[in-house]
C-alpha cells in the first residue's frame, strides 16, 4: 500500500486557527514534540551498509522510518498534532483529506487518544489504501478524484462532525513532529555532514531542516525529489510556490504542493533539491531492498538516490538519509 | 539471489576427519562458537509485530538473520569452522560444494582469515549467485548439475589445492555456529515456549535444538519444511534418512538431505516437523514483507508459516522464529 499524503489546497476553517508562524518552529518545539510522542512511537533504528557505502563513495546512515508505527514517519507529526489539542478541540475528533500515509497515521493517533478520525479519500483510491485506513480505525468519506471535491467534502465532514482539521503538512505541530526523526538521528550520529529527505509538501523536509540546522549549523540539508514531480525544485528556483505538474511518478507520496509555511522554511534552510529519475528510483529501491533487506517505498528511495548515485558532491562525507516509509503494494512492484 | 546451501552427499576426505560425534555438540560448544564469531558477525535484532501476533494468535519473536552479514545465518557456522582450523589445516584454504548461502558465507569467512575459498557450483547456477560468491572473494569451479559431478569436482579441487572441506552441515563446528542464533535469541527472550527454524540439511535446526533444549528443557523445537521437499518429515517418521524428492519448492535452500550427524540430533531433540505448502510460503512472505518491512527469503517464510497459520497448536504462546536469510532474486518474486 502506498500511503503517503496527497496534494491538497485545503485551508483550515476559521474557527480552527493553525499556527502558521515559522518563527515558532524551533528546535525547542521539536524537542517538546519528541517528549510528547516518544512514549507512543518507535525510536527507529539507524542502519548502515558497507556495500552501499562503497557504491555511494560515502558513509550512509539510514534512519528507518519504514519500521515506524503505521509504516512511515507520518505518525510523528500526526501524534504530535492530535496530542497537542485541548480536550475541547479534540472532543469531536480529527479530520484530514489524505489517501496516503498521513491518513493511516492520523487514524492511529486518533485511536490512541480515543477520538474519531474522519478521512476524505478520492473515490478511486485503491481498496488496499482504504482497508489500511480502516484497519487503524479511520472513518472514510469518499470525494470525487479532484482537489475541489476533496476540499468541499472535507469542509462538509468538518461542518457535520465538528472534527478538527489536521493538515498533512500545513501545520506547525505536524512539522515539529516530523522533525523528531532528524533529532533522533543526530542524537545517534552527531557528526553528519549531509542530511537528505524526500521533498513533497515539505513537512518532513521542513522539520528536518529546522532540527538539523539548529543542532549542527554546518550540515547541508538536501531534498530528494522525482524529476517527474519537481515542484519543490521549481519553487525554490523561481521564488514562489509552483504547482505540481500533472506528470506521473511512482513515488506517489511526493505529488503534494508546498504551502506558504513549508515554502518559507525551505527557502531559508534547505541547501539543495536533487532531482531523481524514475529509473533511478527503481534502481535505488532494488539496491536498498537487496543490500539492507528492508522494504522501502519509492519515496524513501527518492531520498537515498542522490547519495547512492553521487549526485550531491558528498564524496567521503557522512550522509544521513531518512527512509520515509515502507508502504507500497507488493503485488505491483516496479521491478520483478 | 537465493543463496542457501544445496543438497550434497559429499563426505570429508580421509585426511580431514570431521568431528561427527553428536555427543560433543553441547551448549558449551555453542557458547565457545559464539565467543569466537561474535567479534565478526552481527548480533541480529529481534523484531516483534503486533499485527502478525494477531494473525498468529500468539506472541512472535523474529530473529532477523536476514540482517546478518552475507544475508543469512550461514556466516555463523562458516566463521566458526574457518576460525576453528589450525594454521596447518587452514594454510591452503577451504572448499565446499554449494551454490547458496553457505558458499557466500564460507567465502566471506575465508577472506576474514586471509585464506582462499574454493566453491564448487553447478554450471547452470544463475549469474546472480555466481557474482554473489565472487563478491565475497570465493573462487568458483563449475561442475555438471548433478551430485556425482559436484562430489567429483569438489574432490578434485581439494586434491589440487589442499583446501580443507567445510561441509554446509555435516560438520560439528558448523552446527555449533548455527546454534548461536538461538543462543542469542534465548538470551534476549528467555521464556519462549516454542522455537521454529527451517529444516533442510539440518544444520540450523540441530544447532537450534541443542541450544534451546539445553537452556530451556520445556521448549518445543519445531522445524518448518516445504511439503514439496518433506524429506526431514519423512526421515523422522520412518526412522531412517530419506532422500529429498525430485519435486520443486520455491524455498530452494531447503532441498538438502539430512546426514547421519544431523539426523541423530533431530531424532533426539526435535519435537515436530510442520509441513508448509507453496501457497503458504508465498502468503507468509507477503505478510512478513508487508507487516515487518523486512525482505525475507522463502526459507525464512517456511519457518514463520507454521506460526502464522496456527499449524503448531501454540495459541497464546511465545514463539521464537529464526528468519534464516534475505537473499533472493528481487526480479523474480513469487508474487507481484
Amino acid at each position: 500500500m502506498s500511503l503517503h499524503s496527497k496534494s491538497t489546497e485545503l485551508q483550515p476553517n476559521a474557527h480552527q486557527p493553525l499556527n502558521f508562524a515559522a518563527a515558532n518552529l524551533t528546535l525547542n518545539a521539536i524537542r517538546a514534540a519528541h517528549r510528547l510522542i516518544a512514549p507512543r512511537i518507535h525510536r527507529t533504528p539507524v542502519f548502515t551498509c558497507a556495500s552501499l557505502d562503497q557504491i555511494a563513495g560515502a558513509r550512509l546512515y539510514f534512519k528507518c522510518e519504514n519500521l515506524q508505527k503505521t509504516g512511515s514517519f507520518k505518525i510523528r507529526g500526526a501524534t504530535n498534532a492530535v496530542f497537542s489539542l485541548t480536550d475541547e478541540q479534540a472532543k469531536f475528533g480529527v479530520a484530514a483529506p489524505s489517501s496516503g500515509n498521513h491518513a493511516a497515521a492520523l487514524s492511529q493517533a486518533a485511536r490512541w487518544r480515543g477520538i474519531p478520525a474522519y478521512i476524505v479519500m478520492p473515490r478511486n483510491s485503491s481498496p488496499a489504501k482504504k482497508s489500511a485506513v480502516e484497519a487503524y480505525g479511520g472513518q472514510i468519506t469518499e470525494s470525487e478524484p479532484n482537489i475541489a471535491s476533496r476540499e468541499a467534502v472535507t469542509a462538509q465532514v468538518i461542518k457535520r462532525t465538528g472534527a478538527y482539521l489536521v493538515h498533512p503538512y500545513n501545520d506547525a505541530r505536524v512539522i515539529a513532529g516530523q522533525g523528531t526523526a532528524a533529532l533522533e538521528l543526530l542524537e545517534e550520529i552527531p557528526d553528519l555532514d549531509v542530511m537528505i529527505t524526500p521533498a513533497s509538501g515539505g513537512g518532513l523536509l521542513s522539520g528536518t531542516a529546522i532540527a538539523a540546522k539548529s543542532l549542527r549549523p554546518t550540515i547541508r540539508v538536501i531534498g530528494g525529489e522525482p524529476r517527474n514531480a519537481d515542484d519543490v525544485y521549481r519553487s525554490l528556483a523561481s521564488g514562489k510556490i509552483e504547482a505540481a505538474a500533472a506528470t506521473e511518478t511512482m513515488a506517489d507520496g511526493l505529488r503534494a504542493t508546498l504551502c506558504p509555511l513549508t515554502f518559507s522554511i525551505l527557502r531559508e534552510r534547505v541547501d539543495e533539491v536533487s532531482l531523481v529519475t524514475e529509473e533511478e528510483i527503481v534502481q535505488a529501491m532494488l539496491l536498498l531492498w537487496e543490500r539492507t533487506k528492508l522494504v522501502v517505498e519509492p519515496s524513501g528511495a527518492v531520498a537515498a538516490a542522490p547519495a547512492l548515485f553521487r549526485k550531491v558532491g558528498a564524496a567521503g562525507k557522512r550522509i544521513g538519509i531518512i527512509l520515509s516509509g515502507g508502504n507500497l503494494d507488493l503485488r505491483k512492484l516496479p521491478f520483478s
